[in-house]
């Protein structure tokens, strides 16, 4: 079975509902380009490749329903459809590439009629979804020759076909080896507070029939320290040009605890997660997501009232803890500064 | 107010139900042994010394109801009891600790007569938790010498005056700092999957006026990068010979996470919670609790129907995690293993 988290049909956008799996299994339907912000932000749809698609659709949704004919209050509008995705989430830059893919259009010289445009832009995102599926099978194709038969995977929040445009980044590897006959098997960290590792991550590779066992975050160390990890690979909201990997939280502290049980930490991301403008990790900014998600747990109060809650939604992993960042275009390892550079020119 | 997780009032034992809070602050009244011993087993009470000292009065309720006046018979039955007790949860070795110091009674040379015997056993078990709670303060005068003002301490899973006869290891630090007039904060790692550090850890510190911030597990290490941590003191569930330290599962990953970051990395615990029959943390047999308590939040499936899930409760850091092991006889350095002894010659 074939997992579609975006789905476009009709010239509508169907998002299948994040928040509510594994409990329902529910496609949401966005008219409006505020329909797919809103998702995006909600977490409806989550994941950095998964989120630069929406945003992509979520463009077309916006541009089509423009009445203006006249080219100038079009852009005006235009921008404005762009800043409101843009303002969703800060971290994954996925999303400002696809937003800069769009805009790449109206760019064009001669400008083309509105009509036009409107079919150009259509094509550009749906372009963009069925590039990220075959991105994934590349990064698939590549990260798969690190795993060796029988080897134990453990993977953070999810980097699957629900992260992305359908295959998933960490578990495209995973699938990809699947594939090619290995037998693998896949610890998930349950990934608080969102629980996308127990929730997304396990239903996934559930569907795939590749085994998974679900563990606390706080347990992956232990599980380390007793050899039943032979190799971890998590996925990237963004990386800056040095290589460092801004991940969903918790990635940090695993990438520590794996360099100190010598164990190879592997990062799969798309080229489009490479943020060149920005030298190292630390110019990457952080989400900081409301209190709620760590202080109620499925709507019951775990924290008591008046307590402060901190709830940073990534973390920076220095490019040293990184053994190897597999991406569509081939596997590079340190120095990544030097090393990621020569693939874009690839 | 005085927090006491543990009261003994007309020969009854009432347990504060650390299931139930922040939500419910209730006592459950143990009428039986059995009722001590499940309670301990469902975790109602929870805490190596609070079940040390809740294992010694549910024996006093054992034998208190022992209608037999045959000594043989009566032994029987007393062993019976320490048995179902020494069952509830491998990992304490309080537990197995408080156990001894009842069964030394029965050992007594010239046998007392059985009302006397019992008599006895009452007065060694509240005994037992009054010298908790002292011992606790001495944790706290020697532990708080270690803390500066305007400290941000990190803890994990509650080793406070909920774990204890009152007052708290770890948190018994925090507040004898406090009470020095050190202005003191706190984070509390959640500590999945039983939430003792969002639900009673931030729950007891605010009832004392000291503040404290709740983060998920995974987000330790990322305070820690940003330099928002100074210390880290947590409790122990069982200390071997070797300095290796059994705690709540996640102990390790911060242990590791603090050495990285140049963090101290403190051990708050009674000598009680030293186990001297044992030479290093290896053979201390770890907890695996239901897996329920990881596949349902709040009564909520959260993983999916046959998915598997590893629930191990608790994980060892090895000694040369740990800058220094505070106990109610002095902190103690490496080398733990010649140092440790002569805390117990002193």
């Amino acid at each position: 079975m074939t997992i579609q988290p975006i789905k476009w049909k009709k010239n509508r956008l169907f998002l299948l509902d994040q928040t509510r799996l594994p409990e329902r299994e529910r496609y949401i339907e966005c008219r409006t380009y505020l329909d797919a912000a809103r998702a995006i932000k909600k977490m409806v749809v989550r994941g950095a490749p998964a989120i630069g698609i929406t945003a992509a659709l979520g463009i077309v949704l916006g541009v089509e329903a423009i009445p203006q004919q006249n080219r100038r209050r079009f852009l005006t509008r235009f921008e404005k459809i762009c800043q409101t995705f843009a303002a969703t989430r800060p971290t994954a830059v996925n999303l400002f590439w696809a937003i800069k893919r769009m805009k790449k259009l109206v760019a064009h010289d001669p400008f083309p009629p509105l009509k036009e445009l409107k079919a150009l832009m259509k094509k550009e995102a749906l372009k963009i979804l069925e590039e990220d599926v075959k991105s994934n099978k590349r990064i698939g194709a590549f990260g798969s020759q690190l795993l060796k038969n029988d080897d134990t995977i453990l993977t953070h929040c999810n980097a699957g076909a629900l992260a992305t445009g359908g295959y998933g980044t960490a578990l495209g590897v995973i699938r990809a080896g699947k594939s090619q006959g290995k037998r693998l098997h896949v610890v998930a960290d349950e990934t608080r507070p969102f629980l996308q590792g127990s929730r997304l991550t396990s239903w996934e590779l559930k569907k795939d029939g590749i085994p998974v066992t679900v563990i606390t975050d706080n347990m992956a160390a232990f599980m380390m320290q007793q050899k039943r990890i032979d190799a971890i690979i998590v996925g990237a909201d963004r990386i800056a040009a040095n290589g460092d990997v801004a991940n969903k939280i918790g990635t940090y502290s695993l990438a520590i605890v794996a360099r100190e049980h010598k164990i190879p930490f592997y990062v799969a991301a798309p080229l489009s997660t490479i943020d060149f403008s920005i030298k190292t990790g630390r110019e990457i900014p952080i989400e900081e997501r409301n209190s709620e998600e760590v202080s109620h747990i499925s709507g019951k109060r775990v924290v008591p009232k008046g307590i402060p809650v901190w709830n940073p939604a990534f973390d920076v992993t220095p490019n040293r803890f990184i053994s190897a960042i597999i991406t569509d275009q081939g596997i590079t390892e340190k120095p990544y500064g030097k090393n990621l550079k020569k693939l874009i020119s690839l």
